[in-house]
């Protein structure tokens, strides 16, 4: 079980199986941005069944921050209409682990706290949209800057279900004003990756008192002539998670995803089968 | 309690909420096509909480025939992200009630057989892709002929999740050659309504034996210069549910849906509530 190291770099144009393959065996555990280009990357929320239930109606009912993309069985780590061969339990290259709301570890591979009692839920992740905003030429700053996207706690309520309630947490991205219209239209089209901004202009409006002070990230620089434009952020199920005081909850760590077989445009994010009919989409 | 009786073109340009109210005392029991024009009208699904994980695992996990756009609380009727006032045991003209998979009665209202175990889950209709056709010029034979959608079985395996599986029931609409790729497009905005087209072309390569004999629903003429399209069915959700044969399970009746207060074209099917943003969707 030799343990060669892969570079960052040498993953980017590597298929989704062959990313996994390698964080599985523990060649890589380092962030996922830019992995596996074109394919959906995932946020992730591992909890007891008998919290699942709720914790769905609360994702059917926040949708922009928690857009679903997959929903494992309970006690099994495969999800197979995200990839054919994923277990959940080590294709993910940094998991955190927390215990009644606190956070009890970080670690590589779960296998040893996985237990039959376990449902994992996917959510879609920012990185999907911040492509498609790069190929249609407009700027996103943090990416520019080569820094973590500022992220913020407003004052947006979300909807609750069971013990799964708070406040929205957003992520700010300066957008030249020109593009803000082609930037909603863009970001519209992946409902399951946050979909359009929730909202742009005063950040007092949704009660951030100071853009130069994120709540998570680093700040970045509004140039003249641009707008802060808000987007849902997946920080928000995991902070819903956390306050909800869980007997056991795992995610990923920031920026470690699970990257998922489905491409990142797919009209859904179901794995097709290999049926031989003509298919319209 | 008088129940003055309404018709059905009176309702066209009532709100949701007015649709709602008339059924609710008893002045309408007819069906809901076009009624509340520009709501989300859902197709329901009401089941015993135990099943409720599984029938929300098996929905993500075939969203083109299942697209939830709400659920309730346990033992709750009320689904106030998609009405403000939505009583989901009064606000349906027809209801039907399964026991162990058989149709045990057809009633106008469930206020007797609700109970404190039930969930409901209310999936998107194919009257909202049909309404934005209608809107492009495009032709839906069925409603230019006044008759019920046909819809067929497939072959189309569906993922399964607990008790719940089968095979995808599709409706079909005759579309001209040269509108298809625009109708393909036209859908793909309502993923919450069975989005794009699953198939199109010769109905045997998705196990179709004789489009002039439709499991449900009529048949329609096809013209020359026009391509059999199929959509994912809501029909299947229920004929999934019959076949796992519950102990309780209720739908609308065919063509009798809930009509929410969300609009048909809303990026989610989230009630926004009223708060003094100024949002970017």
């Amino acid at each position: 079980m030799s343990k060669t190291t892969v570079s960052h770099s040498s993953l980017i144009s590597a298929s989704a199986s062959e990313v996994r393959a390698a964080i599985r065996s523990g060649s890589y555990d380092g962030h996922t941005a830019g992995l596996a280009a074109g394919h959906l990357q995932c946020n992730l929320a591992i909890l007891p069944e008998a919290f699942a239930l709720d914790f769905l109606r609360f994702c059917q009912r926040n949708p922009k921050p928690c857009p679903v993309v997959g929903v494992g069985d309970t006690g099994n780590p495969a999800l197979p209409t995200l990839g054919r061969d994923i277990d959940i339990s080590t294709d993910v290259s940094k998991y955190r682990i927390f215990r009644n709301g606190t956070l009890n570890d970080e670690v590589t591979d779960i296998t040893e706290v996985w237990s039959d009692d376990l449902v994992t839920v996917a959510l879609g992740c920012s990185f999907t949209f911040e492509n498609a905003l790069l190929r249609a030429g407009i700027p996103v700053r943090h990416i520019e800057t080569g820094c973590n996207v500022p992220m913020f706690r407003t004052s947006i309520d979300l909807e609750p279900a069971g013990p799964f309630s708070g406040h929205m947490v957003v992520t700010m991205r300066p957008i030249p004003e020109a593009q803000v219209e082609e930037t909603r239209a863009i970001c519209a089209r992946y409902p399951q990756a946050h979909g359009a901004p929730i909202a742009f202009g005063d950040p007092a409006d949704i009660g951030i008192s100071d853009l130069a002070q994120p709540d998570w990230g680093e700040a970045v620089d509004i140039y003249p002539g641009e707008m802060p434009v808000y987007w849902a952020c997946g920080v928000t199920p995991q902070n819903v998670l956390l306050d909800a005081g869980l007997p056991i909850c795992i995610t990923h760590s920031p920026g470690h995803m699970l990257i998922a077989d489905v491409a990142e445009d797919a009209e859904t994010p179901i794995l097709k089968r290999d049926i031989p009919i003509q298919q319209g989409d």
